[in-house]
């Protein structure tokens, strides 16, 4: 992702996405004289250094395994956690909703293991920055390793703070709250965000809903809308498309807003 | 989006986004001494100016409005077109799963109107670009105009080209097909992405999934993917959480793959 | 529907279903000397009259129509309304659900416009029954009519009464309430069914949902689920499956409990 | 189902269903003197025999369970199986579509291992009659026994036959397929169907669904139609109101079709 993403060569110290035959990934740091131990035979780290990222690798039982930069998708998917993490699919539809590229500062809360703290790094780029506000030491301490691991840790300022307080920075271009009382916390967003900026949250039942917008029409804020995104996936198999027998039902509501401007009282 | 996001001021020349007491959105460019025309009245340009985004203003007939700096979903559904669009529902899912961000070098064909366009050209950012190809000349004209308007343009190359005989660029990050028929052009985005890059597709029917999909195994692609992304919407009122009763049923399949590294014969 | 389904030729005073060459279907009654005057031009009622279900026939500007008995769906989907109706997809599922079929009694709240009466007086058959509770005398007349219309009003007794008060019946199979406050009349739902047997409710909030719930868990009842029917149609183009544009997004959650016996207290 | 509905004291012979404080199911046989080993410990059958139906019994371990009169979606979910099974949220919806009602007379083609046939043969009632046809014969024996148990077998012909030779009957009120290929079989159900009776068919596959248009829209058919059903489960806590985390994401695409009657050739 961060690192070297235009060498087409895989180099010692890479973060490497191996992917069986059944189409399983695995992320794997690629060191000098390891060994990988999977389910489908052991895989030697030196065969797998110096090759072409997309290549073929064969275990020591000749499965076939192929070698790849790490996909984000999966690089979110496989965010080393502690809570639950937001889908690639809610992650999507918040980053087109919410304008978030190059150069934005955005601010979230809480941190959690840090899978869309990875994303916002990943879109801001270098010249954005990401403020991440988590009240768990740990679950902070957590999601910066996972950004560290990823090389994307440059980009995120980590706070262990209890938000009631309020946020240190003002003006960002979004705020998104991952927490189970966003309705608490629209305030302090309020005031972080500069005019016209975005609030977003992820909660996942119908009662926080509620009283979430109940806050939001009270506060500061217009273009309201809530949402859910389905994805589902299908075989494919070209003689037989058809969709998978299982989907995720549900992660969570999606709720945006937009801060605007109070007139001022006519004095 | 591009222009000036720091700016806290509306200024002459800038795109507006007007929303109503509906919430219905209009995109307009701020013009000295102009005047705009709505339902809910008129509007003039010369108060627009100068004022801090996320204000209210108010129409000749005293219809309440709020003056925004245009939301990137709002860019891209207003896209002026003659073609049907990539919706914001799955440009977010496209961007997440084939990590494009930015500085990266996109290849898209075709152009159409320019909405998917002005997402990529927005998210690989200024050391980024995006080659975009199309076999009308007229499309790819309006899909350029509409760049231009979003001050995007020099992250673009247009080129009007039919596609079968190959693309110009070789080794980028990720190539999205918008064609009805992907499956004759899969050779040709082989070539041009690099290895373990990725290969995007949107197509309507399951008829075409299921030719794209013999194409594919067939090719040196691997991590094939098949889904959908459906999205629903809620009403905001807090104390009647429910779905819309409408809702988009289907625009498309979404098809993706990556670029392996075929082993050579050993000789 | 319940006339003379084993006819094979269509009789004055019939009810038929004539189908355009769109697909979209009008309710007519069978009138000799009658004209039917559509989009798509005139039909004389006379040649409609003496032929066989399942036949062409044609308007004096030589558009060909269907001739069909009518479709319990269509029947459902046209009933003459001033409310909400619940859809076959609820409809379909809550049959299931409930078990409802021949020689039962059946109890619902309110009537509304009769859609669903309908469908439960078709299903009980003959040796069953359907009492159906409405506030309002004016829709309990509306949905007289619709039952008359169908043949089917000797299946069902309507009931103009405010339910507080309670039900009449005792044992009955199972009780649907289409009411906007369920919660309110869950004890009484709990006198009129049998042990074992169903209580049903479609609302279309989740606040609805919430309250509901905390009623059924306070009462005797097991067995408790919520859910929703998503019914997506598809373009019938064998070249060109794909589902259509547009669907219905929301119509109701659907309740469902089975009232159990409270074990009784040691004297 | 057929056994005595309007018994409210449980019987040796009877058939019922045991739910477990998780809301679990068994289907059991109350046998004198048997009996039940569950996860949850042991209950005695006579403990079970002459008490209300409703009420609560418990194990040896004093765990809780429900004794109800078995409801008609868990005879279907709990059928004894060797193929897949049609699931009552299909079922509810093909009742509803196809106007399957009491009296009817059904032909189905395969049987599998019998839950529609079930469905088919509770909705028909005492003066309907079920024509299930299956070339396997071990499967048509199977579903035989299904039947059986519900007490319902004296409304069903079971017959072991290639369809290819057609079917015995004629002027069915409706023909359903649960057939991998049954565009092969659609001229003996137009032969067999009354004129504007329904065929329904049941398909995993977008590539079947096109086959089966292609030979639909070359026969006898009017209103076609093809359909998926989705069903979501909620959680059913009243203070978290939020849809189950996983869903049944395909079970099968629904296509419909009514026979019309061709125009006879002028001679």
């Amino acid at each position: 992702m961060a690192q070297r993403p235009d060498e087409d060569q895989t180099r010692a110290g890479d973060l490497a996405q191996l992917v069986n035959e059944k189409g399983q990934s695995y992320l794997i740091r690629l060191k000098p004289g390891h060994q990988e131990h999977t389910h489908n035979g052991v895989l030697l780290h030196d065969d797998l250094i110096g090759v072409q990222w997309g290549s073929e690798a064969y275990s020591h039982t000749r499965k076939r395994f192929l070698l790849l930069q790490p996909a984000l998708e999966v690089l979110l998917l496989k965010t080393r956690r502690k809570t639950q993490i937001l889908f690639p699919k809610d992650i999507g539809f918040v980053v087109i909703k919410m304008g978030i590229g190059p150069g934005q500062r955005i601010l979230e809360a809480g941190t959690g293991s840090g899978a869309f703290t990875s994303a916002l790094a990943f879109l801001v780029g270098e010249h954005g920055h990401v403020f991440s506000y988590e009240a768990r030491p740990e679950m902070s301490e957590l999601a910066s390793q996972n950004l560290e691991k990823l090389g994307l840790s440059s980009r995120v300022t980590f706070k262990v703070r209890d938000i009631a307080e309020g946020f240190d920075e003002t003006g960002v271009d979004a705020v998104f709250l991952d927490l189970p009382d966003p309705e608490n916390y629209v305030t302090q967003a309020q005031e972080a965000v500069k005019a016209g900026g975005f609030l977003g949250c992820i909660i996942p039942t119908a009662n926080q809903v509620s009283r979430l917008l109940e806050t939001l029409h009270r506060g500061d804020f217009a273009c309201i809308d809530v949402c859910e995104v389905l994805l589902r996936f299908y075989k494919t198999t070209p003689e037989r498309v058809r969709p998978m027998d299982r989907m995720i039902g549900h992660t969570g509501f999606l709720v945006f807003a937009r801060r605007i401007v109070p007139p001022t009282e006519p004095s």
